[in-house]
């Protein structure tokens, strides 16, 4: 039954990956992690009339692959967790729309896999629920267009601009998964709170973001009283290849070193040289298809044995900077342990 | 301990409302339950430069109030569930920004209060949290601005139209409460599918919300083995004048007559011979603050003794109804009961 630890972190004691799927669009089909996809679509489109469709479908793929690597039916999920970026999270409400299953909208930004995460973990751990699906969905071109400009605008990026991934990630939250070595746990989650001191260019979000970061693993490591070295890896959402120097700035503030134990899902999923990736991914697919897709099969392979995962979002809004105000940030964190 | 009552609901255990509160606009303190709200603010701006600040203001004020109530102090709040009607749900984040508290956001559009309170209970009843806010808010500025036209356009409305409140509400929900008569315990929480009929029309929304509302609560009676005579008042969120039909006619279809049980937020919020009220009151505030408000006062003072609130909302959004998708809906539902 989950319990409270210490401030902001809840434990569980049975919540189980019973099933996970990463599906991406082209450029991140192109990207050092292309092997550790479920699905890779060819083009944006994705099939699709439009991107907000080729979203969804992004989306509807990995629950679809999900379910079907957990070995489950459709009818055995008693609930969907799920949010995205786009205004009132219709992504997610239109692949609910499909499901026809119980449904909880959320949203943090490109940190909502970990509040979704954290939701349905606690939902199994608590008994309310038996098989919970938590995902969530981005597309470059439909963050693009709703937070930034039309791409056909061709407006200049700074190099700490963040580029949006378009994919989508769904995991399988159970009581009980199929036994054997490489069942991988979720055993625990760190809530955040809003952090903002001030950031305001939603050019440099890695900068607003890294805060937040840093506040919910301080939490996280106080709370457990644990250290980074009691983790094979501590991977921020998405920072990028700019925000990972300065969390480590911001973490050695509160005295912790994350050394050569941290990457960042916004600077694995894409190589440098690859085109126009700029800072880096974001977007709320970005943590969720790097944790599905590539940390979790390397924790069934035995090379990760505990991970902190930490995904960060900026929750601001097109409205919220026109009207001058600063980018409040979060920080959700969980825990995934490969048992053997 | 939650458990899993039927498909669609959670019971649980120990959960109390350990303070309440409803902050509203002018219009709705001229309304039939002006004498129920914790805040009346003369004018829409509530103090503040931009009505965005005035919804953020309603929102902060409950939250205020239902801490003041409760005796408890805002250290003691572990967690804050909250969401809106703003793109982002930014009113919500920018006051979990003041509260210094984790945070999740949730979104279900008119129905967001539904959610926040399940997600809230859960927590509350699985031991994971002992103190948890849960809130919403809305402002009919706002959303007149981003859903439909600016209000200087002037644009007429049909009668079908939902006025949206302005307000907020926050309840605070805890293992315990104080002691003796009068309190007011959450018992289950129904959560809803998406439910698409088809319905198009933004500005008939109850057309489209009905037959969620209708799923919620059939699922509701279906998994607990009740009849709507065993609740001395079922109330949806906003159906409206013209809505609360739709519902009767719609649940009578499953077998169900709702009787004089039946009420609705929408339209107990305002009178019909109120200017421009249109179909009722809307927004995820009007169910928040009838409930928060009127429904738990009238717990309180033992006028009622078990009441079943049924949020709906329609989550569509301006870019979905631009591509012509049809109207998704949703109803998650709630039980509050007297204890003596």
């Amino acid at each position: 039954m989950a319990r409270s630890v210490g401030g902001q972190t809840w434990q569980f004691d049975r919540v189980f990956l019973a099933g996970e799927a990463a599906a991406v669009g082209p450029k991140e089909g192109e990207g050092p992690l292309r092997d550790d996809f479920d699905g890779i679509f060819p083009t944006p489109y994705a099939g699709q009339p439009n991107w907000e469709k080729a979203e969804q479908t992004f989306l509807q793929y990995a629950f679809d692959k999900a379910l079907e690597k957990s070995g489950k039916r459709k009818e055995d999920v008693g609930l969907f967790v799920a949010g995205d970026l786009m205004n009132q999270i219709t992504t997610s409400t239109f692949v609910a729309r499909s499901l026809a299953t119980p449904y909880l909208g959320v949203f943090s930004a490109c940190a909502t896999i970990g509040e979704a995460l954290a939701v349905a973990a606690l939902a199994v751990d608590s008994e309310a629920e038996t098989l919970v699906a938590a995902g969530t969905a981005s597309h470059n071109a439909t963050a693009e267009r709703q937070y930034r400009y039309p791409t056909e605008y061709g407006a200049q990026k700074t190099d700490t601009a963040p580029c949006t991934v378009s994919g989508g990630g769904v995991a399988l939250l159970a009581r009980d998964s199929a036994g054997g070595p490489g069942r991988v746990r979720l055993t625990f989650a760190t809530l955040g709170k809003v952090i903002d001191l001030g950031a305001k260019d939603p050019m440099d979000m890695a900068a607003a973001m890294g805060p937040a970061a840093a506040d919910t693993l301080a939490a996280h490591f106080s709370d457990l009283n644990r250290q980074p070295s009691d983790y094979d890896l501590i991977v921020t959402g998405d920072l990028g290849f700019h925000g990972m120097p300065v969390l480590r700035e911001w973490f050695s503030r509160y005295g912790y070193d994350l050394g050569d134990r941290y990457a960042d899902c916004g600077a694995l999923i894409y190589s440098p040289t690859q085109p126009e990736v700029f800072n880096g991914g974001s977007g709320s697919a970005c943590c969720a298809v790097v944790t599905f897709g590539h940390l979790v099969r390397r924790l069934r392979r035995g090379e990760l044995r505990r991970v902190l995962v930490a995904a960060t979002g900026a929750l601001h809004s097109t409205v919220s900077a026109q009207q001058g105000e600063t980018i409040p940030t979060i920080c959700h964190a969980v825990v995934l342990e490969r048992e053997d």
